[in-house]
């Protein structure tokens, strides 16, 4: 498989640079220089302009002209012509439930699992790369017609995972209580748990952590388990093979 | 309306007590001593035997008798027979789903809204209680038919609403950005964020605050607002009319 996938937890990094700050570096390493043009996905926020604008000036800066599928008269055509995709972070729900409702999502999947063109997404958009959007962080604002996603990996993703703070009084579920709860569910996927700062790259049938810090993967039945930066996530591309 | 709910935050608090410890005297007035028996919803947690236990041991010594609605062989005639109702906290989605799946929605609606039996929420169960499920902190972990539920009152709420934490340097959405986000789609109802000890009290067309913490009340197109236990909120039962 030519599948190539920069899945990032988090758009923004405390004291990491602003906007894709933290992860530049990885972007261009990833992108390369074969790429000119990178088609970005605003749909997981209400202002798609201002979104694409943000977009558009931090991956300039960095070399990459931006489209967007927003702009575009034809978004499936926007995904069949593209070099690569970037699909931005914001709601989870609202932005799959608009892939749904632009119909991209078929093509997307043949653009990065047959054509193999570099998929990035961070956030909302790592959520969405995954089997489901059932480890998803977000309020569930908006009803999309199903929470099976774009399917590019064999399990899931939580991004933004959080460890839970020992001196917090609030009485919500922690996170780990919450994925936990997932696997209380039959025939559920891995999760992994990218912390912010973390990003799992995938070539083809390679997995590597990226980043500065750990993830923390969950399995249903298994006990959870930490990976530094660096770590072979490889094993977890032929789950439910 | 005769209707009658008590709608609470959270079903433990940080030093209140236990399991509904904090709102025990609230639970004792509400129901009264005309109400011998409640049927109790665990559909939130996967173990419904250890959920109904805790929830029978805790109100049997506040004088009620509890039949556990997983344990009747009907469950639409274990609703029709009921004197009150208890829908318990846990996953607001798998409660949802399994309403439908127990196709006791409209039962619970006629009971509450057209008979006026006394119905209590706490956690998912309040979120269930309202307009839909769009404002529930919960993990998508299962996908329920619609976010619609219960509607037993015109407006949504947010339970375990958390303040900003101002020291916090993680970059996921703050609670108020995820309720805002709900509002920047349209036709979207106001959304009533109890704080963990606080409760909405409803008796027919009159609502109130209870407990010991604020609430803060989002409206489309307005700013925030606060208010303090004893606060009327009864013009929220308008809304949409
Ligand atoms: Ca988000
Ligand atoms: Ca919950």
């Amino acid at each position: 498989m030519t599948r190539r996938l920069l899945l990032v937890s988090n758009s923004t990094l405390h004291g990491g640079g602003g906007y894709l700050g933290h992860c530049q570096q990885q972007i261009q390493d990833f992108f390369g220089e074969q790429v000119k043009r990178i088609l970005f996905v605003p749909y997981a926020l209400h202002d798609r302009d201002g979104y694409a604008k943000t977009a558009r000036d931090k991956l300039q800066s960095l070399g990459y002209e931006v489209d967007s599928i927003h702009e575009a008269s034809d978004p499936v055509e926007a995904v069949r012509m593209a070099q690569g995709i970037f699909i931005g972070g914001g709601n989870t729900f609202r932005l799959l439930k608009a892939l749904y409702d632009n119909k991209v999502v078929s093509e997307i999947q043949k653009r990065v699992l047959k054509d193999g063109i570099p998929f990035m997404g961070s956030s909302a958009g790592t959520n969405v790369a995954t089997v489901s959007i059932n480890t998803t962080n977000d309020m569930p604002i908006v009803y999309p017609p199903t929470f099976a996603a774009l399917g590019l990996v064999p399990f899931n993703i939580n991004p933004h995972y959080l460890d839970a703070d020992p001196n917090s009084t609030h009485m919500g579920e922690t996170r780990e209580q919450r994925i936990k709860q997932f696997h209380e569910e039959s025939d559920t996927p891995s999760v992994l748990g990218l912390r912010e700062g973390c990003m799992l790259l995938v070539e083809g049938d390679k997995a590597t952590l990226l980043g500065s810090t750990k993830a923390r993967l969950f399995t249903r039945g298994k006990p959870a388990a930490e990976y530094e930066p660096g770590s072979d996530m490889s094993f977890l591309l032929t789950e439910g093979e």
